[in-house]
């Protein structure tokens, strides 16, 4: 079966950059001596989960208590959930982990500490937890040095349940305008969960593990020092808010979208694809970036990039296909029935937009493989 | 079963404003003697395609072939597929036809006609079509006026196809100012197509057909003479964009996504729930218009908005709360685990992030149904 068999849209993934692209994540964790728990919001596909994890390795990220139910069933048990968890998913969480999740969660404030120590009361179930530090103001998390931090670490502790730690994304990384931001974006946050994990060990509290994690931080870092774990998503796929930012290449983006040519407007230069955005997905984050590249970057079937040609401008299930502005390019020749490749904006919502990876290997056209993935809560 | 014990985020759908919304689009399309022909690419459910159809009618527009497969499967045949087709569709098309949809399907250009001309000669399946006519100049389509009608109307009978008539989407009605603004975008839609059928007619060709269609076009639409048929979608349900531009109330708009605080950054005026962009969608639809909405108008469980609260910015499974910029409003006190229902900007694209809708009637939080939804190609 060839890409050109498929009905479009569809979502194709690059098995050869894909490896590349986890090896070369591991290689500098290695050399920095932390090891990884890969999130898998990314993915969400054990498929590419076991090539990202070495043999034995079993510990994940998650960020819904559905993909925490997906991976236990393929017998991925060490999971962290990292979004902070609410009082009505205590009971889920509890459910999860006596059918064998070694599953745990976060939170940052002393309310749902106390509404977590009445659950391990009242269920017998100590959830392990990490407190979210916020080492960057972009979300949640006790900033480092407030009080707060040993308020929740006692509730915990008090409470019953088992403080394990302190975790931390610095997700203002994706917002870095140069290397050298990212990398001082990585010491902050680095210093952020050490700072907070002294804290608690000073007031007497444990704090086992220390977690940090984002894809451009993960990259870059350059000591990790006192850090545990690194969590990191997207850096399986990576897509073009990375590249913008310089954490890959072009050609290291491993999805893209197969669509294929519909009409032409032919005065106005635009190439009309069945690829919209509701298989690109509406997310438009480099338009904050210094190169726009509108809803993704058109490729050949092959996977290698046009010369100036975007996805300009995207309807529900129309995609329009013209030069970028200003470019002295000559628009390709693409017949109505051609296909062609769009890399995305954002992997993880593009990818959260499809049912299944259709998997190539290099530039080829050929399918080895269909990956299900999952979607929902 | 309340929304209080559903794990969140999840979709909620307001059955009495779907009610509502679908009654006054019918009165007004009755008033001015046009069926509809309702696009159900917006909810992708047959429970909510019923309660806009009336009994015994089965015409619908679809967005994909997925669409379309689901509602034959639910006896619903009568369908156009209202985004130019492939060639490499063709043979699903004839598929689905053969299993007893009269699916009919558009194009806008000579190379299609020509490859569905073949692909009648070998298949023996005739399927009907519908030249696709540039109303507004945002997407695809034949320019009324230009020669091109007439050489797809040509190649199309000609070639043993079944040329059924025209159609146009005034896609840029969801650019308009004012009121005032749709209703000359109304006359315009209906103008391209009314003149592109009397071309096909003068030239001896057939144009039983002539549709049209947009929600907003369609709501203020006050003359349809010459139109046989209305496609609109995103009516049952409405959004923040559609109320930005004065097609519905905000009190119209009938899903919402269900969320719970898990945390708070107070000195920031921010309230964090565990609905972000996954749930919203990344739509930005109201970014463009004079009131920026953020990721959505954040109501109580019971459907009702706080004043100038919105979800302000968005991470994949985290929503940030917080007062539009200037206000003066106070930050309501929503404590750790407290639900909120979010409006959004486009109905299609948070829909679309869904497995299915939790029904409610009214102003209420008992929950009366679970509708499935499909996703997909």
């Amino acid at each position: 079966m060839k890409l050109g068999q498929l009905e479009t849209p569809c979502l194709v993934l690059d098995e050869a950059r894909l490896e590349r692209n986890v090896a070369r994540m591991r290689a500098h964790l290695d050399a920095l001596g932390v090891g990884l728990r890969p999130h898998v919001k990314t993915a969400k596909s054990i498929d590419v989960t076991r090539r990202t994890l070495r043999s034995k390795e079993d510990t994940i990220t998650v960020s819904t208590l559905k993909e925490a139910e997906y991976f236990l069933g393929h017998g991925v048990c060490d999971i962290l959930y990292a979004v902070g968890a609410t009082p009505n998913k205590f009971g889920h969480i509890t459910d999860l982990r006596r059918r064998g999740a070694q599953l745990a969660l976060i939170l940052d404030n002393v309310d749902a500490a106390r509404a977590l120590a009445a659950h391990a009361r009242a269920s017998g179930d100590a959830i392990p937890v990490l407190v979210e530090i916020d080492c960057d103001g972009h979300r949640s998390g006790i900033v480092p040095g407030d009080p707060a931090l040993l308020a929740v670490g006692r509730t915990l502790t008090e409470g019953g349940c088992e403080l394990r730690g302190v975790m931390t994304h610095a997700g203002a990384s994706y917002n870095c305008g140069s290397v050298a931001a990212i990398k001082a974006m990585a010491l902050q946050e680095r210093d952020a969960v050490v700072t907070s994990a002294k804290a608690l060990r000073a007031a007497g509290l444990r704090c086992p593990v220390v977690s940090v994690g984002s894809t451009p931080t993960a990259t870059y870092a350059e000591n990790l020092a006192g850090v545990t774990e690194v969590r990191a998503g997207v850096f399986v796929f990576f897509d073009l808010v990375m590249a913008g930012i310089g954490v890959c290449a072009l050609d290291d983006i491993a999805v893209s979208v197969l669509g294929s040519v519909i009409g032409h407007q032919r005065d106005k230069g635009w190439i009309i694809v069945d690829s919209g955005w509701m298989a690109m997905s509406r997310d438009r984050g480099t338009a904050r970036q210094k190169l726009d590249q509108g809803y993704g970057v058109v490729c050949d079937v092959f996977g290698k990039p046009y010369p100036d040609l975007i996805m300009a401008d995207a309807n529900q299930e129309h995609g329009v296909l013209a030069l970028r502005p200003g470019s002295h390019e000559r628009l390709p020749e693409l017949p109505v029935g051609s296909m062609v490749r769009i890399l995305p904006n954002h992997a993880c919502a593009t990818a959260a937009q499809h049912q299944a990876y259709q998997v190539v290997r290099g530039e080829a056209d050929a399918i080895s493989a269909t990956w299900p993935r999952i979607a929902g809560w």
